[in-house]
């Protein structure tokens, strides 16, 4: 019998209402022959509430502790929907990380997975239960509750669809799939119904918000089908995957992320550019473009990274910069990136100057350009940003029909 | 180092600023010199949420994720009460029922402790640590989340002072201590300084809800030392233990429960009385009094018990009925129980005479009489219960100065 995993997210178990609906849908899986295991997130807002709790008691809530409190949300969804699956007739079992077998490095609200040790879910599984599991968290070596960070639920569905061979993953969601670029921003764009692993990994990695990079990347190394769905219709969804034939597209969609910044730091030399890296990396601080100009002693180090982390980012930076009075840092919070992802971006010549020239005709200055095999990253400010984002989608012909 | 157990219930941690508030108090007990260990109930009235969460979903939960639910809330509580105390520059660190080595038969709801494994909390408090515990909840041997029912958190801490040898366990509560008689029902009811081991748990049986009888029964049996204390004033409270010096005293108080029902069954051959109460037992149904009168075919069985469980047990007994035509059951759910408990009942020559006229004087019917070594318990009707208790309690001279 052949496995589906699935996911639902934190909207589509906002209330208990809704968990009556989502155990509907899996009891559908279950009767279409199936074998199903569930991931769940914590209902609604939950975890952003037991978030408000912890800072009233602690500015700084320790990292431990904070992720034993905010385990307490998938606890109480996944029992939630075990029992509304019981009460439908179906034999239901719920799991915690740790049961599942979710082992983890130490590193508390990031932390990453390890190995998957599935036994007690073979064996629900085996014996034709279905098995709902908290997503989000798991168990370090040391025994420890940990949880994985943004985007948790996902990794948790991706990592055990993984490890138990499923035929896919299905992550329902508040939105139809995966959109050309988000609806929110540029009305025109259109869903797409299938695209590959890398391109996905370009748009989430970039801040396409409805899947998150760590679970495309373990979607993408273990050959993971994923489906991205809504909760609340039947429509088709996304298929992103190694598809027998995908349809050779120029370019596949447009990410824009409002809520990034950028750190420069002029007057560095070269040799010392990896060191500031290194700092930033040891404090758990990720970079999401470096492009790194200029030689001998006046080169320039440019990051962009996630804006929740700039000031921090920043004060590492400061920090190391003590040694090196000749350079300095500017930040740039105002900033706002557009990713263009498709396989056209570097095999198709001038598909790069078409993106400059689109951004150039609506009077968006560029304020760093970096570009991969199936992306190009502009940096713009970020009131131009939305403006932006829609030239680009008509001129790049995305817009939906 | 000596180990000080404490544990706060609900109403003391219901906010997050009563939860700075006790985190000070522990403070306090660590500076005094002690190891101390902290277990802690869930925010308020949280579980109630939980469960009405559930209901809405289920309206009889499955009992294995119910348990895995209501567990949801303790972790809740200790990680924020964990992070109160390293706030104030304190060394504390939370562990789950399960990490704490409380392990349980598999009886979801109402699970009994079997063992405890203190390994991790050993670790914690030999390393300067204040270690914080889930109340109310273990693990199975099957490795199971399981919930000790009612009363659990007061398990919890006197199991676990128990186990580690505590030098006493403090029950922080809403209450100034254990009183002559429930002070919302009888108006004089006097503060008791301490009490033996005995006479609590026979006054905590019969329905004085300040401690749970199986905490009571886990101290008496390890002889801890149990100290009932409010959270939200510095006064004394009461000790329970097997003090140098008891002063012998004739009553020690009355507890009043007006949540109790009897069920009668008239006309039973008296062989059959234990099997009625097996079917019961079988069914977790516990009897807090049973009286077998009569003889031959016309004996009659009363017993008393939650009325929570009065319309199951009855069921139960509808059953089994079927194959005694000649019996009858009656069931009564508007009554009460007064207990009158101390050394002095049954040594003390006319105090059962002393406390029946008592209640003959107030024109109060007595249902059921039945007596044990130190307590005497009455049924009476339940509209007559506070006026009855408030009697006997003058009567008796226990009334404050």
């Amino acid at each position: 019998m052949q496995l589906l995993v699935q996911k639902y997210g934190g909207t589509s178990v906002a209330t208990t209402d809704r968990i009556v609906h989502v155990a509907r849908r899996i009891a559908d899986a279950k009767r279409e022959g199936f074998q199903v295991l569930v991931v769940v997130s914590a209902m609604g807002h939950h975890t952003d509430e037991l978030l408000r709790l912890a800072r009233q008691v602690a500015s700084a809530p320790p990292p431990r502790e904070l992720d034993m409190l905010l385990t307490a949300g998938e606890r109480i969804s996944m029992s939630l929907l075990s029992m509304a699956l019981q009460v439908q007739g179906h034999d239901a079992v719920s799991f915690t990380g740790s049961q599942s077998g979710i082992i983890t490095d130490t590193r508390h609200a990031d932390a990453h997975i390890l190995e998957v040790r599935p036994q007690r879910l073979e064996q629900a599984l085996a014996a034709g239960r279905i098995a709902i599991v908290a997503g989000f968290q798991g168990m370090s070596l040391e025994k420890e509750i940990t949880t994985l960070g943004r985007g948790g639920s996902d990794t948790t569905a991706v990592a055990l669809a993984a490890a138990l061979g499923a035929v896919r993953c299905e992550i329902f969601t508040d939105v139809e799939g995966v959109y050309s670029a988000d609806p929110r921003l540029v009305p025109r764009a259109a869903k797409l119904d299938a695209l590959g692993h890398d391109e996905m990994m370009e748009l989430a990695a970039q801040g396409a918000r409805v899947l998150h990079p760590r679970c495309v990347e373990i979607a993408r190394r273990f050959g993971v089908t994923v489906h991205v769905r809504s909760s609340f219709t039947q429509a088709k969804g996304t298929v992103i995957g190694a598809m027998e034939s995908i349809e050779k597209v120029v370019i596949r969609g447009i990410a824009c992320d409002e809520e990034v910044a950028t750190l420069t730091v002029a007057g560095v030399p070269s040799g010392q550019c990896a060191a500031l890296l290194e700092a930033l990396g040891s404090q758990g601080i990720a970079t999401r473009v470096v492009v790194q100009t200029g030689h001998g002693d006046s080169g320039e180090l440019v990051c962009l990274l996630q804006r929740d982390d700039a000031v921090r980012a920043a004060a590492v930076l400061q920090t190391r910069l003590r040694q090196l009075p000749s350079a300095r840092l500017v930040q740039d919070h105002e900033v706002a990136s557009l990713a263009v992802v498709g396989e056209g971006i570097q095999s198709h010549p001038g598909t790069t100057a078409g993106i400059l020239s689109a951004l150039a005709a609506e009077n968006v200055p560029v304020a760093l350009v970096s570009s991969s095999a199936l992306a190009m990253i502009c940096v713009v400010p970020q009131r131009d940003a939305r403006r932006a984002a829609r030239a680009l989608h008509t001129r790049l012909g995305l817009d939906a029909p």
